[in-house]
């Protein structure tokens, strides 16, 4: 797997289903051999996970992707580059080990053992967390005992990140720029901060457009998931707005993207507040240009709002579009005559089963050709049914995180479609 | 009821059990008429509240307090005279209505319709929170019907901040100075914020030393709540390491305290993360010099730590003093030669009722004289049977958010005792 | 208080809202005193109670009925007077000290210890529950050690039933009859066998006609509560299918009141499965014989069915009459021109607060004269607007176990209405 | 795959080690594509389940004993033989299809549907649950569309019984006969009706000895699953009581064994009511005659006792042998020297997780070759280190409902072993 962007591919991602050039994903690792029954709720996994096997079958999940042309970036291989330069290290340990997050008394201890480690152990560390007993003993002070006593996320000096496995929602390149996301559970805020270290510090990325956010701002109640956005192309953004993409963020980032000229139009879905349906690509994602695969007990539901550039205050015009015409909205925004929709497979047990396992989050690698776990095979067999190249992975253990195919996925170049 | 401060007595705190001579509580008002069975396990009340009884048993409360002597501010009042002063006014609402909190679209029609107010309407408002459907018709666009799509949190403009009630949590005076704590759930948050207006802009408060905190910075893992914290006298301040008051800030916090000369000794307890115990006041108070009442079946378990200025990194020296030693090391610090210990009252079922209700939550208004809750039957006879005056308040309805008069009280001076 | 039923008063309940003659209450007593924080879900309470207040606001909830005339039985009374019949305690305790509750090994001793009780004493252990810690030293053997161990509901030998307190749930009388109700919670289950021992051996009880239901016989998914179920009158049975009171049991009770005459039409109320709507009598009472109170968010989403003799399998005809029709089914039903309705008072806010305290729960005296909790000001202020005469009684412990004066009344004897 | 018993084999099993002759499995099926996120809670599952791949990995489960010489029968197979036998069809489905589980109204028309299924079909919906919505049109009555409307478990005429796939738990070999056992959780008890059948009526299982237990009794509090139970030899039979085999099951359990000659010694580990803990084998199996394998973050915490036939009431003696005894007492009682003690492999949270994945749960094949789950892999490790040869199954969807291989299997015949 190239470690490193190919220079001759810009950046920018023009649409959901047009050729994908650059993606960037992050294997399963040291962080989910940290997860236990105690502690995996809290870290927003259902279930513990068997990590090699979870590493092969990510593997393989690249080895599709590869052998179709896409370049595969991988975030631990990014970090670890990045860690490599003596200025990034610095910012970043900087911004990590401090009396906030660490604790007086053992920042020092902490910050002389992750000195002495190679560029690609303290990137494995930053992605899969520093427990106490990682410290070897000739950094363990009288300190450290408290540390240990103060159980909880505490008893880590730096936090697991298993959920850096879904790159789709730290970062989300909307056309030719990108947003750096305020994640909505603290579980997983640690996340962007190393995604700003890669942007400002790794040659590849560096200089890249940020349309919004900042990971060393606090932004309050507008928290933004990747999963619930969609540049889908022809100037428009589709956004859930979900329990974990709210109406404070989506509104400015909304402003921030008219304002530089970057969209056109927004169209926002306002989903229930479940964990099932937990951001818009676990309910609704695009196969082809024109064919979308969707769970219509909750699409049903959605409240429709499109946003315009205007003149009421705060810059946007908001249109009220009522419930039930998502689709509907969602087509006339790309100016297509028609939307083909498939629904989750199966009678009313196996559509809940296949929607709970991500048989709705296909990512497209190109128009038509979609990937999805194997084990959704009602929903697979509908796909085919409608012309659409089905590339199986294998979801045993991925999908422990609620999440699949397009929620591992970053694209980082992805070419526009004509509609 | 006196509404500001009496400038005759100085502020400060230097003892658990002195003369009570000023102190801050909040009574029950429109955050708890906001309580319903769908919010308020997330606004960590375990019951809705019958307001109008709990105003009653409030004010008798505090009546009890000011026949005894004791000068009760109240933060309603306290913060509608801060929102009188126009600077104040604008420099809190320049705070709470922004992008990040309310959203954009509707912050010029929510600002409007605040600046319309009153001053004691906006206090009121501030603290019970502001719903959508509080704003009148001619303040209502298009953008608010996006907002009472989003639910949740999100339904309201402002936040309602219940747990004002419980003013011992927010900001603590630790002998001459106070800290504004960066509290642990963010459903409490917003209650520093302002605190912070009144300190910086109430003449009885403007200037006022502050040893830690500010609500306007991000302070991370490091929240540290008012219930944990108690300046026993004699320079030593007894800190509760629990699910609410992180190691973090513990650290911090006891190191500007010795560097600013404020204290010499930090005693650490290390209470389990447990709802029951969710504050060192919620199982340990003093009822007098040498009197406390304590909860054995957590208190047995706790691991004590004593913090003291030292050259190790931070500033701290760490000593770890073991499980089941916090009131010997307590006794020992306060320069005692002996500590007479109440138990929680009653067989096995009813020690464990009575500590949940708040037994050993009790609050001195001098040596020898505390007040509690009536319900606590067999701990309130424990305590006289040693001699204590037992002052009996009612809480069928304030006990409800699990606090008992120490939480509901913050002490703005209360006079040392010798050891 | 009398402690027998008056020879006088024959037995039968014909209206929701007639003169209610005689009725049985249960008291706040040790059962509630084993209540913990840790044991209270289990138990069905919400919050642990303190039991001397109960005490007194049920003592004056019966003042209140007593000085209106009602003949007010007691629980503990009533099985105290049974208990002193040899036949009668032999018959219990043969039923309730069994290997499959008690284990072997301590059988005989908890039988043993039992014989020495007076009738007083035993009644109050059989409702208050008997933990391995109440067998005094010589009743104590090498088993015993077991059963502490085994901890969890095991911890007692017979346990503890607090929901006795709602005694309008165990029996029901419908017209002349009553039946005996296998109540859905494990936890409340052995509450039937203390009413079977009362209607077998206690004179004013033995021989009354039953129905339906055994408490020695298994009923599988048929379970049938109280609080669900109302004889309003005209030979109408409103039932509410909820959680708790099956079709399986709805049916079956049908067809029997049908084949012994005595009802020819039972209403059916399909309500969700929702802790706030636990029973029909949570969401919808009567005040008048044409006057009801309901929560129209729960009471709009019924969907209603009417059930009459008929020739189908099961003896049942069964009409499906809809969503939202349930007030103009029963208004039809009961041959009335109109129904007034009173809906929970306040805005959305305080209307769900009313309704989880109780505020639909209210249980008639006359026609037109209802007892309620305090706390639901307003929908007590909406009765009273109505015409109606409402009693107050205090419900700051009472109501902790969710339920109110309807819940916490079994009618024996009330008169019919006209229509 | 035989679909009947070896009668050259006597059934018996009397030992945990020892070869295994033959033994009953339940392949996964229509029970589990009932499971949906909403239901899974409820019928004991951790997460929907990849039915055709659960299929799959049992099927190289089963062959993999197959291969060894074990005789696998399956509970299908076994029930649909029953079922094909006029007498055991009416039997059950005279107890199955009764008002207190089906409702009336609908009764006639499910057993006229299920007369007309051939023995296969009924056996799979006596397994996988009959739902409303299999009922074929001509079977639908206006009664069926009020059962359709009171939702939750009784959406099932018959209820899905997806736990059957733990064989272990529901009948008990102990030596020369069986129990009959009374499950913990009202989800499973319809499992104990089926096995009755098949030990009425089952050519290969008529006539064989029950020692205990009886699914048309009620059992109370004497609750007892296979999974705490171990027949490991020298007239001793280990028993966990835990969560879910309780101490009113164990002692009438033991009282028996001893009353009919058929064991000499319970020795009884008092287990923590936790949900990792669930049953005894989920944190203690045997590998070889002097080998186990346990989880000794429980373990350590067990307290032991060990039941004799005495002269005490219930004719048991209890020894109380105190806690972390367990391993001790167990070798003393089978007269063993000493026993090898392999714990389970990794770090803490290594050992957290495989421990939850039922790195504990083997099945011995005969003595020193076990079955275990190929996620497992630290744990098999350390037992291949110990000499002990390990055969891995695949356990990414078996294992969801948190049960591996000695879960899944209900020895009928085992050789016993020398001690």
């Amino acid at each position: 797997m190239p470690t490193a962007a190919d220079p001759d591919i810009v950046h920018g991602v023009h649409s959901e289903v047009g050729r994908l050039r650059t993606v960037l994903v992050c294997r399963p690792g040291l962080a989910h051999q940290r997860l236990t029954p105690s502690n995996s709720a809290a870290l927003l996994f259902d279930d513990v996970m068997w990590v090699e096997n979870a590493q092969r079958d990510h593997a393989d999940f690249v080895t599709q992707m590869v052998d179709r042309g896409v370049h595969v970036l991988e975030l631990h291989d990014l970090l670890a580059e990045t860690m490599a330069i003596p200025a990034a290290r610095a910012w970043l340990l900087d911004r990590k080990i401090v009396p906030n997050e660490v604790g007086l008394g053992v920042i020092v201890d902490t910050r002389g053992y992750l000195d002495t480690l190679d560029a690609a152990t303290l990137a494995e560390y930053l992605i899969g967390g520093l427990a106490t007993g990682d410290l070897p003993a000739e950094f363990r002070s009288a300190a450290l005992t408290m540390a240990r006593e103060s159980r909880g996320a505490q008893e880590f000096l730096m936090p697991p990140l298993p959920n850096t496995l879904y790159t789709r929602d730290t970062t989300c390149w909307l056309y030719g720029g990108l947003t750096m996301n305020p994640l909505f559970w603290p579980a997983r805020r640690g996340e962007t901060l190393l995604m700003k270290a890669i942007y400002e510090f790794h040659p590849s990325f560096a200089g890249s457009q940020v349309w919004w956010g900042d990971p060393e701002a606090d932004w309050g109640q507008a928290t933004f998931e990747g999963g619930d956005i969609m540049p889908v192309g022809n100037g428009v953004v589709l956004m859930g707005m979900s329990e974990r993409t709210s109406r404070q963020a989506i509104t400015q980032v909304a402003a921030n993207l008219f304002a530089q000229g970057a969209a056109e139009r927004v169209v926002v879905a306002g989903l229930p507040k479940l964990r099932a349906a937990m951001h818009l690509d676990t309910v609704f994602t695009f196969a082809d240009r024109d064919v979308v695969t969707l769970y219509p007990r909750i699409m049903d539901g959605v409240h429709t709002f499109t946003l315009l550039p205007g003149d009421a205050p705060g810059g946007l015009d908001v249109i009220d579009e009522g419930e039930g015409t998502f689709v509907k909205v969602v087509t006339e925004a790309l100016g297509l005559s028609g939307m083909r929709v498939i629904e989750t497979g199966g009678d009313t047990y196996a559509s809940e089963r296949q929607q709970w396992d991500s048989g709705n989050n296909a990512v497209a690698l190109e128009p038509g050709v979609v990937i999805t776990y194997d084990r959704n095979t009602l929903t697979n067999a509908l796909l085919r049914d409608a012309g659409i190249e089905v590339v199986e992975i294998v979801g045993a253990e991925l999908g422990r995180g609620r999440g699949g195919g397009h929620c591992m996925t970053c694209p980082i170049a992805r070419d526009p479609v004509d509609f």
